[in-house]
């Protein structure tokens, strides 16, 4: 993917530095500023796909420097490789397990009612994890911006209250949903579909367009909605229902225009979301 | 009282700059970083007295700009001017209530462990409390160190783990305890004391010093020492004690050499602590 950038000049060509530890992104970051540029962040979990390339376009953009953040998932070094050769990144921060999660280490972050419905009710304290670690990381890179997906959109909702409640300084944008010829919001868990159930989770954004076909010809009864939501993905012979709502995008709680999709396919849980009030994509 | 700093060149006159809201307070410590100055905050609750002085010495010496913060209790016009007029001082930060507490605020810091033993469980949520409000000027002055009395140890304890565990780059320094001639800690709750109480209240200090010197003398037994703390504020008729324990300064658990102390005076709660295997000074 092709990314447009005025000045990338941090690294020569374009290897972006690889910082370990918040200290030295720390120091990185308050050079950077005192040389008057603008950093942003696109924090990750690794398995990069074309939604995350889309938020670092998206930084390019917008920031003289951009900090790709990897935390969590399992190390995938060749996606790090390509991380490594993306045109206008300047810094990899990767920060260990044990530079997370120092010995000891006893202070959690957590955003009181948005983590506790929908994604948070299923996953238990995942919030919470999500609220910490995403303060570790704007506190150690300090960016002007920092970039979310649309797609998990509770996240990028959680993120933006503690930015806002905390004090950070820092603006969340959330860009839009990637998504493939047929709808699919991409995911890093889209690896482990096979063929037929590739297939078949196309449903979630299949229900999420049919609810907003439905509400541009004015049906607005939640009831209505929901209902329209659940049938399609039921109407999916390999699709089990986790949740489908829909809700206010800063609350998570109804009433509002934010249609929510959890669904199980086979034994990956794919999520999707789309607000009603606005056309569906492609 | 005189403070030595070798440069206060920000506001004429030495008369602080007075900041109310967190996006100001960010950008003029920014402003301070990128001149290359060191910046130490010294947080306070208003009600100042020679102790929160003490921390203002300390940070004069340290840094090029000093910020002192004012938030909890209520304002106190005439300790605001004081401090206005202390020398040393470039910035204080006071925000509103409403910018502590932004409608729809919902993030809240935890430090699990020290914060629910001794201060924490006397009062629920007091910990947690006080680290949220830490968390949000430690990021909006961004300062180099930070300053609390040992007089609030499990307070300094809650606040060195968070700033450790969120990576927020901050040096804490602990200052000692400032004392009255007859060993009572500096607190801006000895004002409630009447003059019999002010007499009573030095057995706090007085039960420390004899449980220190029973350490120096070879004194080892946890039940012994915290028996020798009770049994001398049990003396003073005036007083009833609400914990005398011997733990970790760090867990705030036994066994370990910090004496912790609280007791009613009256209706007035007070605590002090002490090392038991350093000196007890004066």
């Amino acid at each position: 993917m092709p990314i447009r950038k005025k000045r990338s000049r941090t690294t020569p060509g374009n290897r972006p530095e690889v910082i370990e530890d918040p200290g030295t992104m720390l120091a990185s970051s308050r050079r950077w500023r005192a040389a008057g540029k603008a950093i942003g962040l696109v924090p990750t979990m690794g398995a990069l796909h074309a939604g995350h390339l889309s938020l670092v376009e998206l930084a390019c953009g917008e920031n003289a420097i951009v900090v790709v953040s990897i935390f969590v998932n399992p190390r995938d070094p060749e996606h790090d490789e390509e991380l490594r050769g993306q045109a206008g990144i300047d810094a990899i921060y990767r920060p260990s397990a044990a530079v997370m999660y120092p010995p000891g280490a006893a202070t959690r972050v957590r955003v009181v009612g948005v983590s506790e419905t929908l994604e948070g009710a299923a996953r238990p304290g995942h919030f919470e994890g999500v609220a910490t670690v995403v303060t570790k990381l704007l506190a150690a890179v300090q960016p002007d911006r920092a970039y979310f997906g649309q797609k998990d959109a509770q996240q990028a909702a959680v993120v933006r209250r503690l930015a806002r409640d905390l004090d950070l300084g820092v603006e969340i944008r959330v860009a839009p949903t990637v998504r493939e010829a047929d709808g699919l919001a991409l995911s890093s868990r889209n690896v482990y579909l096979d063929p037929g159930q590739r297939k078949a989770a196309a449903s979630l954004s299949a229900a999420l367009r049919r609810a907003t076909d439905a509400y541009a010809t004015g049906e607005r009864r939640p009831e209505a909605l929901r209902e329209m939501l659940r049938a399609r993905l039921e109407a999916e012979p390999l699709a089990r229902v986790d949740h489908a709502e829909v809700v206010d995008p800063v609350t998570f709680q109804p009433p509002g225009t934010l249609a929510v999709l959890a669904a199980w396919i086979g034994k990956t849980r794919l999520i999707d979301n789309h607000d009603l009030s606005q056309p569906f994509p492609g």
